[in-house]
């Protein structure tokens, strides 16, 4: 098992990577000051995969464990679905030591951290997220919300896990789709930070795609590493953590123009960092070798790179100002320099930017 | 203008206090680092007394304000209201240097602060109490919160304010009864803390029934220096700062078992901390002379101290095990041991309870 510290004062805590470890989470949860009363919280999808190799030992371990079950899939991640979260939490009299377990993807993992911070005015949470996208990025870092119907994540808070505890081997069952979406992160990590891991998501992507497991360690572990270390820096947001939304401004208005159901969190953002390399590019920020590099990148994991036909400009525009990286109305974008590199980039103009968008590459 | 220090390290702030300083709010938020949006929350009881005292100012000061309205009541305490609050931020385009101000009571306070603890993960916010137990308790310390059917405050974070800004005169529009609820919380300080304003209170009743602004004053800087004192020292409740809930174990329990809408938050806590006196009595824990002087002083300010004929005590007792004081079901009391001092009591069996609420004192 590998383990990664995320350095944060009083809120410091472990990420654990390891293949079949999740039966292993019981006894670890024992050596936490703790209530005997605990919940996880999960979706018909995920809990009858791996529901019970994580509750049995929980129970061996002495602990009450109550099954909190949220439908499946980002449509539902609203104040809604808390809802009946804090109702399950409050009838089976969950108290202020009492913690959460978010045992399933992204969705899962935000409206659990949410619940948790919002609790008795917050108890822990322990993230075991089991798609690639909630391994290398949503479990880590402790920001937890839910959408509104007008923007995605507009209600939440900042409020660290106890605990991350990742089990490679729940990628065996992800959807194809779905394990590409979460590539597209990972190789953001390599824009935006570190040249070594974009070369070897190159060099190894048969045994990537083919879920040999020392391939999948290695490039969550980094990204782990990778968000560990901005996360430490910068825990709220204020300066150096923006950098990991390379791709999120357009790839969020992308999500909101097309109403959250066409593209995966993941396949908005490869085109967003896409089309974020180019804009960068019709600045002069950029050499367009690298944004062909990039551009070759998320074919070559048959990831979308093209902004979609038909979507509506200047909603997704309007969208961008409402986004929390806009303040004043003026827009945020991390654009790359080169590989492993990128710079925050303030007050674009609109018009340029609806440029940049419908120009060819 | 007086000014009282809240120490929490970066989140620290001021409390100032002063007669006719509302005025002055807009100026002094210039020095702040906030978008020029921000929104006024209040309800139609206050915000038609004082809302242009505070808007024109702020306006002056170069702001757009929005003013959101919310119903006035406990029973509007929930996540619906807190809802329509994100709907208006939304809708307004507020961001994350955007700041709201809680122009109100307790109930305004505490959902404000829900609100920008959870908008965009958290915005910074103003509490501008108008009642007197907003001014001495609820405005200071960060606790933010909303009623769940199943208990008071269920739902909530610790979220410090960047300001207290506490307008004495507000209090002339008050009516008798609130003011007279807020002395409660006064009593309060004075029995867990400090004989001082114990003694204050008992020399100068009429002064202070007769809304003095020295007296008033003077009562309202002493507790917000002892909530400053205390919350500095245990910002999240795991040790001192529970001595404040003094009155609150059982007056909570009130409060549920009578729906919320028999009794004042303050009515309620006065017939906690005289029978929580008398449960210490039962203790040994604190003379009777000291219960008497306790009773002697609730029964001065015209505040009740008698558990209501009819109550479900049943029901009380199941409510305090699932307040957020309790942990695995375990009641903890905070029992005074004489006048300004308190200890914090664990594990009384709940029969014990029962005999003590219903015997004479």
């Amino acid at each position: 098992m590998e383990k990664i510290r995320v350095e944060l004062g009083e809120r410091s805590y472990d990420i654990a990577i390891g293949t079949g470890i999740l039966e292993g989470l019981g006894e670890k949860l024992r050596s936490f000051d703790l209530s005997p009363r605990i919940a996880v919280v999960s979706n018909p999808t995920v809990f009858p995969l791996y529901g019970e190799r994580l509750l049995a030992p929980l129970k061996e371990s002495g602990f009450e464990v109550l099954a909190v079950m949220i439908p499946d899939g980002e449509e539902y991640k609203n104040l809604d679905t808390v809802e009946q979260i804090y109702d399950d939490l409050l009838k089976y009299k969950l108290d202020r030591k009492s913690a959460l377990i978010a045992l399933g993807g992204g969705v899962v993992g935000d409206i659990t951290g949410f619940a948790a911070s919002t609790y008795m005015r917050g108890i822990a949470y322990v993230q075991a997220p089991t798609t690639l996208l909630a391994q290398v990025d949503s479990s880590v870092g402790g920001k937890t919300g839910v959408d509104h119907e007008l923007g995605k994540n507009m209600i939440g808070t900042f409020w660290q896990p106890g605990l991350v505890w990742i089990d490679v081997e729940t990628l065996k069952t992800l959807p194809k789709r779905e394990l590409l979406a979460g590539l597209a992160e990972v190789i953001k990590y390599g824009v935006i930070y570190d040249k070594g891991l974009f070369d070897f998501l190159e060099v190894n992507k048969e045994k990537i795609l083919h879920l040999d497991n020392k391939a999948l360690t290695h490039i969550i572990r980094r990204s782990c590493e990778i968000k560990a270390d901005v996360v430490s820096k910068d825990e709220r947001e204020s300066g150096l953590r923006a950098i990991l939304n390379c791709g999120h401004t357009i790839g969020h208005a992308i999500e909101t123009a097309t109403g959250y159901t066409r593209f995966l969190h993941g396949e908005a953002v490869s085109i967003g960092m896409y089309l974020e390399a180019r804009l960068s590019q019709a600045l002069n920020l950029i050499e367009r070798e690298e944004v062909l590099k990039i551009k070759a990148i998320i074919d070559a994991y048959g990831l979308p790179s093209a902004l979609p036909a038909g979507i509506d400009v200047d909603y997704m525009l309007s969208s961008m100002q409402l986004d929390k990286k806009s303040v004043a109305g003026e827009l945020t974008f991390i654009l790359p320099q080169k590989i492993g590199s990128v710079i925050i980039h303030k007050g674009i103009n609109a018009e340029f930017i609806r440029q940049a968008l419908y120009s060819e590459g």
